[in-house]
């Protein structure tokens, strides 16, 4: 593993995080610090008939002709089957390098090469597959920033990703639709509808998700989430607590299954996301005993940034 | 418990069954007999702004001209806070002899008095509240059609219930969201979009059902659920065959959890409803090594009829 600033020598780099729905992008200097960000919402479910091509001349257009040598890496969604080009899957346990060697560069003609980083795939011992696209690089950029090669790092959202690393390697990874589920359930179900409509969460997690994680010790989902439905219903839970107690029953069963797959794994586990999303994750580590780190998602620019260098070193070669 | 031929001696029963999406009827004989029947699709979220007691007049006006001596029974969703008139949730164990006096009855003005079945409600060991309204009428009615008096019914459905019944009384049970489940992540999620539109079911359910079943029995859906899209990104499941397989990763997890609670029943399990699912849940039950035998859910007339028979014998005390 390189750290950044083992090869700050080396040119610009033009990180991108091309998601489902959004984008995120950094103009990163050769010592990795980050000069210029672009956000937008052209992630690739709301390309609308637009080629990825035009979206991209348009967003980085301008970028490249300040910096004509930069690397250019995308991660991320972009680079599956439904994306710009596909990068396929590597199988686990990979490394750093055979993440680099996956790379699949497309010409953007009369302006830049792309580099789009491969997903991860993986068979579980059951012999069921697991897959991942874009999460692997913000662990790999996690590790570079925190200077470690071992851990669990857990990315909450709407496909969460437990994700272990040991020598340097992504060795296992599980997926828990966690944030997909609760959506579903708050905008579809039949227990949305004992919900306020959009009401702000704001502040910590209360008693309602702590009531969620302590029934989520046993039992099933299948049933607990009916138990949204019959507290609203019979009073024991106020209308606007319920969403908080659901989340607690979701969250709550990812990390009780998730931690029985990680036993062996090195204290605190390391916590990738937003603000809100990790504050009641961390709530729901903590019910389980388990210590917890957070990290903010600026980790993705900083894989990016090594795996950049990591390419650039193996072309030497 | 009365049996229906005990009490054949008083009038014709009008059964009616009157649920969240559609209402079913019976003009039942004084033997117990169905004589007519009536299938509508006026469920109580499809009123619209109408008054059920105007549907009511237009459905079964005829009926009571014909027969004004006939006792009316509705069960289900109809006796709910959202319905036509609120039947209180009886508690937990509770006999014929107790949803007989939770009747609470309506008069339609010029016409016939209407009596409304309660729900029954229970508190879990684990503190969580559970109710259910309409499937306690379809357990008495299965008891009433078997002649006995104990066993563990299933009742499969949007929101799936499993019933344990000793000494003619409900005394536990217990609701999956089986079914709402399924329906939520065919039509709204991620895993949908990977399944053919409409794929007809027909027939028994395969192999991919199995698998999931196998798959259920241990984890968490949370988990399981991803590797219905893994399985179809990486080829290892036909899209054909994805809903299937998802099935049984859900009808599995709901029978691995609930048999936990009913150890100590009798075999065979009743099952009690539509023919489809049901042969989805026989095969589910049978890989949990549960013995079933299945009945058809023409039971809710028979809940119904025998109690208004009970009613009215409480009324001659």
């Amino acid at each position: 593993m390189m750290h950044p600033s083992d090869i700050a020598d080396s040119g610009e780099v033009i990180a991108i995080d091309w998601g489902t729905s959004s984008l995120r992008a950094a103009l990163m200097a050769p010592d990795g610090a980050v000069r210029e960000r672009i956000a937008s919402p052209d992630g690739i479910m709301f390309a609308n008939g637009r080629r990825f091509e035009d979206i991209f001349r348009a967003l980085f257009g301008e970028w490249i002709a300040r910096h004509p040598g930069a690397t250019i890496l995308a991660s991320g969604m972009i680079g599956s089957r439904q994306g710009w080009v596909e990068a396929p899957y590597a199988a686990c346990p990979a490394g750093f390098e055979d993440l680099a060697r996956g790379l699949v560069f497309a010409e953007v003609e009369g302006l830049a090469k792309v580099g789009f980083v491969p997903g991860l795939s993986i068979e579980h011992d059951d012999g069921v597959p697991d897959v991942m696209r874009g999460e692997e690089t913000q662990v790999f950029g996690a590790l570079a920033s925190l200077g470690v090669s071992e851990g669990v790092f857990v990315l909450p959202g709407t496909h969460s990703k437990w994700v272990r690393v040991e020598g340097g390697r992504i060795i296992g990874f599980r997926t828990f639709m966690t944030g997909e589920m609760f959506d579903l359930l708050r905008r579809h179900s039949i227990l949305g509808r004992l919900m306020p409509e959009g009401a702000p969460k704001g502040g910590e997690p209360g008693e309602a998700f702590d009531l969620g994680c302590e029934l989520s010790g046993s039992g099933t989902l299948l049933h607990h989430l009916f138990s949204v439905r019959s507290r609203g219903l019979l009073g024991k839970t106020a209308p606007e607590q319920l969403a908080d107690y659901m989340s607690g029953l979701i969250i709550g069963e990812e990390v009780r299954e998730a931690r029985t797959f990680f036993t062996e794994a090195p204290s605190p586990v390391y916590l990738v996301g937003r603000g809100d999303l990790a504050s009641l994750y961390r709530r729901a580590l903590a019910h389980y005993d388990l210590q917890s780190a957070a990290l903010d998602d600026g980790v993705t620019f900083a894989g990016l940034f090594a795996l950049a260098r990591t390419h650039r070193a193996q072309m030497k070669v």
